[in-house]
């Protein structure tokens, strides 16, 4: 048994864990563990928006530009890509990319390719929408959690290895003991912060730019049941599946009641656009406590974790995880071209500008 | 918003708090507040025992009696009367009797009408069985949770009076930081401590006494719906009791499993044995942290708890609460006579003397 927290990254604590020192897990699970060299990632989400399955084909080339792009110089370590149509119906693209270094993904940014073809007045008049939501945390800033030990996906493709058992997981506030910051640190926001749009305007399309804030939480949660039996094919069709897509619509529609700032289902594609057996979530929420409270009370969640604790010790292919990170303001990108106003970051963002108009 | 706390308690802490110091709970909840001279209490579960309905009558005078008996010299504050049968057939009445002081609760129990009714050979003969459970809880080794504000039930009884909204509620953890020592201590028992018999011989029947150890947890949670309307009794009787029913046979049939020692779903009974509209659970627990777990992973629990969460602001005359205490050793009496060997304390129990014969 060892801790979720890597042992370089493990130091004094002045907030103390919620489980006596001997608390012990109720099955085995796993994190990734990464190279000590690697100090911070960046996580990337580079959207493609289509309204009413119109443009396909141009959106799927969309996708191809951006995943050639990613073969430059500086390009991630990994990447996947999913689709997902949103509850104003519009279809969404993302590639998923990660690097292990921020210095690497701010030099892939900034080359010439990838700079021009962003700033370029052809994605404001192609017909599609584009956007990019980023965040680079450091390695005490996030945790990973596994049911399985081989061929981790999402930030664990940047990681060498896998942990033994941990003793962090199995009890409610775990997920943010998983996270090295919190022997030192709430992670909270601060009170008066919300996201704001410093420029464009949401209702009028075209280019836009939402600022964030520190300690926004990031979750991606998956199940890849590629591999799965039948037995395992049905127990997440049937008893996992229907709980998690109407807890994940409960976010996706009313989010910003609970502080959850966008929620997206996404499934995996393969290079041709076809649906793949796997799925994931991505969550930004104001908070990691705001994404606790939800996640420890709402009753598709704890459906899903009360199947999940019956089920853990019997998974074979079914393969579940999350990950989670907290990111500094600084590190944060979050852009759109010509998307819906409710896409992503926009949605909950305030228009700093209207309120100085109405104050002057 | 006040702590559940109350001020006389708070001190430093060397364990920190679950949430961030923002926190807002989403509802009201309350607590009781007692006298600041009130330093222990004592809760005594005075308990008659009798197979298949058989001597239903018999039973009923010797409750009658043992009521009787509070009201001597030294008697406790309040008491009330249960009802239930448990998951061997037997019918249990328990009298429940709270003292505000243990030294009171001492001098009526050495009295010598009480000391010779326990200690008299007809106990042993009149065919009944008969039990005394007995914690002595200090003010910081318990918490009270109500989502009323009036005619406090339980240990509520002992207090003045009721607190303000209190912050500590809403998220699991929050029952630990209610109880005062939580700033402190991790109220855990040794890893060695059992329960242990330290005379007689549960398979035997006659008179067996029940060593118990320090940290013992004791939860009483109940509902009364004797003033609810049609609504509120619907609610109860059709969404929450079955749950619940579920839940606590689970612990009464495999408590052995998750660290419950004793679990006895009760009714409340009028001085002619009928039943009233209030139920309470009774639940002895190795340890807060067995309770915790169970609390936060089990389905019933967690839909129990959801069903809660969504009509905790309408509640009317529907009254739900909660106690739990932990206690030390030293202030523990758990004596049986002539009850069936799964009753109780006596189940978990180890007995000693059978190992000491092994050994020699």
């Amino acid at each position: 048994m060892e801790s979720a927290i890597d042992t370089h990254l493990i130091c004094p604590r002045s907030i103390s864990r919620r489980v006596p020192d001997d608390y012990q897990p109720p099955f085995p699970m796993w994190v990734g563990r990464a190279d000590q060299q690697i100090e911070q990632v960046t996580m990337a989400y580079l959207g493609v928006q289509t309204a009413d399955g119109r443009n396909r084909e141009t959106a799927l080339a969309a996708v191809a530009s951006i995943v050639a792009s990613l073969q430059s110089a500086n390009g991630p370590s990994s990447h996947d890509v999913t689709h997902h149509v949103d509850n104003r119906g519009y279809d969404n693209f993302i590639v998923v990319a990660y690097w292990s270094d921020p210095r690497t993904f701010c030099s892939w940014l900034r080359s010439e390719h990838v700079e021009q073809w962003w700033s370029s007045d052809d994605r404001l008049e192609d017909g599609l929408g584009y956007f990019r939501e980023i965040v680079s945390p450091r390695v005490d800033q996030f945790e990973t959690l596994y049911a399985f030990q081989d061929q981790l996906p999402g930030v664990g493709t940047l990681m060498n290895g896998i942990s033994g058992d941990i003793n962090e997981h199995g009890y409610w506030g775990s997920m943010r003991e998983r996270i090295p910051l919190s022997q030192n640190d709430w992670m909270q926001p601060a009170d008066c912060d919300t996201l704001t749009i410093v420029s464009g305007d949401p209702a009028a399309g075209g280019r836009v730019v939402v600022a964030g804030h520190d300690n926004i939480a990031l979750i991606r949660s998956g199940q890849d049941w590629r591999e799965a039996g039948e037995e395992e094919r049905d127990l997440y069709l049937n008893e996992i599946q229907p709980t998690l897509d109407s807890g994940m619509d409960f976010l996706r529609d009313n989010g910003a009641d609970v502080g959850c700032y966008s929620n997206r289902l996404v499934q995996n594609i393969d290079v041709d656009g076809n649906p793949v057996d796997e799925t994931y979530n991505i969550g930004y929420w104001r908070s990691l406590e705001k994404l606790e409270r939800w996640a420890e009370s709402h009753p598709t969640h704890l459906r899903i974790f009360t199947t999940f604790f019956k089920v853990a010790t019997e998974l074979d292919k079914l393969r579940l995880y999350h990950e989670v990170s907290v990111s500094d303001a600084a590190g944060q990108i979050f852009e759109y071209i010509n998307c819906h106003p409710a896409t992503g970051m926009m949605r909950d963002a305030v228009a700093v500008a209207d309120n100085t108009k109405e104050i002057a």
